[in-house]
């Protein structure tokens, strides 16, 4: 018994958690309620009913099935679902024909279950193609799906058209109230998220380097910087965002306009900074390895690399951070260069720091940890203007 | 007319090489086919006819949602669909008896109205939590569903329990029909695929390995080296395979025993070994970095490194596909700790040399890149170590 009030108090805090985490998860929720609720209401007007009849229930399927988090995933699905239905429709109307010509009763079931094989095997397997996989999935699935029920139904009940139109009529019914309720109501739009989520990308890159270049020379000292240690782990989920960012991507090119994006923004785009952004992650994981590696340096010469690697890894943070607010803004601000130049600046620095070799008489063991952090920077500071070039 | 033509002909090239590539992918297209004509066919029967009417087609629908492309995904969702409807139907029907109770006919709709508000509404919120999203999710769909469906139609028709049992009888029977379909017929099993993701991607790493230490020593001399900057890209698929990787462990989470795999396989272990292989993926991609960085050392310099740094990155890779080939046959061989062993001693052959400093009057620029390939390659023996530790 415990147990389950202990249970039921976990479930309210995550409840609390997530609704807190992203509000627009409850409006969404109240959004479908509503929706389902207004559609199954004309169930009970006689005269819609009348018009539909028991296929009404297609209406609610439909509201259930497409409604999806953002704007774009939902009128993507229900563009699917329609198209699908109607090309599935039709077709299978055509089989029904086709078999009924033939006029020997027996000969009816073979060829419509034959018809159901080879369509549903081709329909099955055209969803592999990676491109269908991508954005018409769901569609594939209803042309298969809408084909067979009509060739199905047709052999019970002659009036295969009527099904058929019935069908047609009452997903656009329910998919426009889907959509309409999606668009009207609170809409949230793929396209802001993908936005945000790559501008979001970019600042975590920032906070991580920001954290990096104090924490890696702090480190021999003292060791209770919690919170800088909380900035070391912002690049992780920047590391596995990219089945996201591409179902976002997906979403967002089946938006009209709206805010500040135009019709056919570059998409794209978005997609090649995603990756750029990924890249960087991937080097700033292998910096973090030193922090805990077995090899390193003497502190003494860590001291000498201390400035400029620091300043590298400020700078470099506080260019991304400017890109990303310049993103977010759509404004490519002045002084994002000016950071990238001074990152720049002190990579040179470093390099000459180095070519004048002052520890010619230390252990190279106790030097190369250090440099070896030093020249991944550098790397870094080049990810960085890459990624400025892309904005 | 010949665009069409073309594009007809690249679909066909598509096609098979898609079908050459996994030739699963053709034989699960046939079995999709099959289970949906044999499920129609039904249909066409009269006793089976009588029994089920009209909703017969619920055991088509089922088919064509349920089936998936490994044995786990299946049971997965028609385990979702059988329970989500059960629950869902009762609920419908105890507010469907709950709102006649009140025997006020205006009253009907509104209640049933607002329960399918409140129900869809809550429905929709839980999937959001992300336990219940990674395994639950289709089956909170169909919940809501069933649940709207049934208190719908309950108000035109009264044998809301009819409804109810016969749409839970053709969801088992065409369910029922789905995974005997999948099992018998060239079942394709989510655990072994996963096993072989796992192994696959440790391979792929070793072979990054191997080719990264011959190319980078040679890069100075000549250029035509295409087949080995083919092996330098191995490990691309490598770090985004998370999201494949995570839902082949849930498919896998819902299979039975098979092969030489037991009902309760430790899915999870795969899980940490997969994230083990990413880090040192991200590492790797870090070193291919340096191939086409800016500063390169010196050629002399370099060949003073050479030999430990390809000896480590040979033995790293060798070490690497064996553990590839133990995880397959699923027997630990020993010559995988040679390996590491001969890796180990490679890096620990690096750290003397490196301790003697024989370039005390060379420009320290042009030995700390090669440098820090050699304590990245240090790196990447410690995270093959861990690997080798989790398998």
């Amino acid at each position: 018994w415990e147990k389950i009030v202990s249970k039921i108090v976990e479930v309210g805090r995550d409840t609390k958690s997530l609704g807190k985490e992203d509000p627009r998860r409850i409006i969404h929720s109240v959004k479908v309620g509503l929706a389902i609720a207004l559609v199954s209401l004309g169930y009970y007007f006689d005269p819609i009913y009348e018009g539909f009849g028991v296929s009404a229930m297609w209406a609610v399927i439909t509201v259930v099935v497409v409604f999806d988090f953002s704007v774009g995933g939902t009128i993507g699905r229900a563009m699917n679902r329609g198209i699908a239905t109607l090309i599935g429709g039709f077709l299978g109307v055509g089989v029904h024909r086709l078999a009924t010509c033939f006029d020997i009763k027996a000969l009816i079931p073979i060829i419509i279950a034959l018809s159901i094989f080879i369509i549903a095997a081709i329909g099955t397997f055209a969803r592999f193609f990676p491109k269908s996989k991508a954005r018409y999935d769901y569609g594939l699935l209803i042309f298969i799906l809408t084909f067979c029920l009509i060739c199905v139904s047709g052999y019970r009940d002659d009036e295969v058209l009527d099904i058929a139109l019935t069908r047609l009529s009452t997903i656009f019914v329910g998919g426009g109230a889907t959509v309409l309720v999606c668009v009207l109501v609170f809409p949230v739009w793929a396209g802001q998220d993908l936005h945000n989520l790559v501008a979001d990308n970019i600042e975590r890159i920032g906070s991580f380097l920001e954290g990096f270049g104090e924490e890696y020379f702090k480190v021999m000292e003292d060791e209770n910087a919690k919170d800088k240690k909380a900035l070391l782990n912002e690049h992780k989920p920047v590391l596995t965002s990219k089945n996201i960012e591409d179902a976002l991507i997906n979403s967002a090119k089946w938006e009209p306009r709206h805010g500040k994006f135009r019709f056919r923004h570059p998409w794209g785009q978005y997609q090649k900074i995603g990756s750029q952004t990924r890249e960087l992650g991937y080097r700033l994981d292998a910096l973090k390895g030193y922090l805990n590696a077995e090899m390193q340096s003497n502190p003494e010469i860590r001291a000498n690399f201390e400035e400029s690697c620091k300043k590298m890894s400020y700078e470099s943070s506080h260019a991304l951070k400017k890109l990303a607010a310049g993103i977010r803004t759509m404004t490519l601000k002045s002084s994002t260069k000016a950071h990238i130049a001074d990152a720049k600046a002190a990579a040179n620095e470093l390099k000459s720091l180095l070519k004048t070799n002052p520890w010619q008489h230390h252990d190279l063991l106790e030097v190369i940890p250090v440099a070896s952090v030093a020249s991944l920077l550098v790397e870094t500071v080049c990810c960085t203007i890459k990624i400025a070039e892309a904005v």
